[in-house]
């Protein structure tokens, strides 16, 4: 067992506290990891305030984690000391059931380990990123490549695959016409990930404001959803919605935007239920889905994709004890686009 | 125009009443059609009840048909004057939009028109096979295959591609676990149609009154969704759900029953909206969809293909003056499966 530094949240409220936090002995599969950057992530914050269910305090956060390895133990064979890597959403999965071992272990039937507030295989509590080193399995280190600017890579491990694997399942590329709903974290993600694909995206925000980054980022077309008018030009038009926002949307008036055989799929989570009148789904054979991060083998190939078409995300760095007016900013939607922790500033 | 004898809705709650309708000359690409034998469908009861908006009496329903050719126009190439021909939920679509270029009429951007309740070429009210006689466009005309029973091809129009279409589209075969809810006149052909696909079908009821009705028409399993050990058991093992259900499920606990990538598909439609759970939706990357009818090529498909696989609706033929006792029936559930109106007791 290590002591480590780290900013914990030590209630739902409170601002976030320094704290020396345990991490469990390098095991013979496991990577010491010594953290550089961690990205913010809307999700750190819902857990924390308890908006997911129980929370145990003092916590640690942080879910888009990347680093040198400094550490491994006697079985690893992927990672050597030195190299830069990352790890997501998941650190741990039964690894047994049919959804792990077809590399969808974001599926685990027994639930994978989360990051943070999981139940580690020690039986604690599983401590996130906000932190200087982080043990994690071999299975779930990610390498990151020498061509991804370090800082930028750690949002990829969370905003980038979880809009990557959607793209990807429902086969977003040329000749299909893409809608991003909400250009926040993920969603400015998903527009540069959708553009690289080759998709004719569209960004579909309740405003204009950001149309000029919109554009920039990629998309070729960039609607508000507060004019009546997107609505109804723009119907039976996509093969895939992507909606990125985490409040209810009127879902209905998206899904006819979807043309034959269409799909919106929901990555972002309002608590409240989702409703849909079935005569709007009966025309073009609508569908609407959930999608849920992305499994190892997917978040290597999303990470060796964005590395190869020079992709990355909009970040703004901030220091560890700036991380409480960041969460302010983030629930404000005012980041474009992505809060990344240096985390050479956590004090000791 | 002809004048010819039916049976039609006066109201939305009177008994039917024996009454002479007219039918539009014989155009050029026309086929004047003897009806025969024509399918008691649920949406016959709901559209005449008014349930699913503005209704013109009287109204004549009845969109499961079958007849022989008595005259062609003179564009006519499909069909031939002694053939035994069917009728749909369709007879016309824009045919020019891309949905019906793909073939895919019954989602025509314009709307088809109905076989009934429509609005047809000539302005008039398009009036269904509860009646002697029907001119249709040729396109909209389907070969009925010798080797199919000629009484019970008729529900196949309605019943029979409204389960076909999806469970082709999600590619119900071998290798693949197939849930039907519900065990009526659509769910009976859903378990015939999946078990001819090669895939392994469970039917979902709500007691087992039918079980021994399902497993002789070829589901491989029966259960109760009264039973609530039924959805702790078949958790997380569907890869096709098909919905054949119009009242209200409860869709989250069905949608657990969806293993990784799985779809649900509704074809029944309660007025009402559905509501479902994003983190439901979320877990194996479930999808919900609805689909209508199928194409006119589809439905060719899925005659040609219950006639290679000696399929065909189990059926109970009635008089023309049994119709209002047959509904009764229909709305109390009361028919194994289906109610074919033997069209040759149609009184002048």
């Amino acid at each position: 067992m290590t002591l480590v530094r780290a900013r914990a949240a030590i209630s739902a409220t409170d601002p976030l506290a320094p704290l020396t936090i345990e991490r469990r002995d390098v095991g013979p599969g496991d990577v010491l990891i010594e953290i550089a950057w961690a990205g913010i992530c809307h999700s750190d914050i819902h857990t924390v305030r308890g908006d997911w269910g129980q929370v145990t305090y003092p916590l640690t956060v942080g879910h888009e984690i990347v680093g040198v390895v400094a550490q491994v133990g006697a079985e690893v064979t992927r990672h050597r000391v030195g190299d830069r890597v990352g790890v997501g959403c998941m650190v741990d999965s039964c690894r047994r059931c049919a959804n792990c071992l077809a590399g969808h272990e974001q599926y685990c039937l027994e639930g994978f380990t989360d990051t943070y507030n999981g139940v580690d295989r020690d039986g604690g509590v599983t401590q996130g990123g906000y932190s200087t080193h982080i043990v994690v399995d071999e299975h779930f280190v990610l390498r990151v490549p020498e061509a991804l600017p370090f800082e930028k890579a750690a949002p990829l491990l969370c905003a980038g695959i979880t809009t990557y694997s959607p793209l990807r399942h429902w086969n977003a590329g040329p000749g299909t016409k893409v809608a991003v709903v909400g250009m926040g974290g993920l969603g400015h993600m998903a527009v540069k990930l959708a553009r690289a694909l080759g998709a004719e995206v569209t960004v579909l925000s309740r405003t204009l404001d950001k149309r000029d980054d919109g554009l920039r980022l990629g998309a070729h077309h960039y609607r508000a959803t507060s004019d009546p008018a997107t609505f109804d030009e723009l119907a039976n038009t996509f093969d895939l919605i992507l909606n990125t926002v985490s409040a209810p949307i009127d879902l209905d008036a998206h899904l006819r935007l979807l043309t034959l055989h269409g799909t919106i799929v929901s990555v972002g989570a309002p608590p409240e239920p989702v409703r849909a009148t079935l005569f709007t789904l009966f025309d073009n054979r609508r569908s609407f889905a959930g999608s849920k991060i992305g499994g190892i083998a997917e978040t290597q190939e999303m990470l060796d994709f964005c590395a190869e078409h020079g992709i990355a995300p909009d970040v703004e760095i901030v220091r560890a004890d700036q991380i409480d007016e960041a969460w302010e900013r983030v629930l404000a939607a005012d980041v474009r686009y992505r809060f990344v922790i240096d985390i050479s500033t956590l004090a000791a």
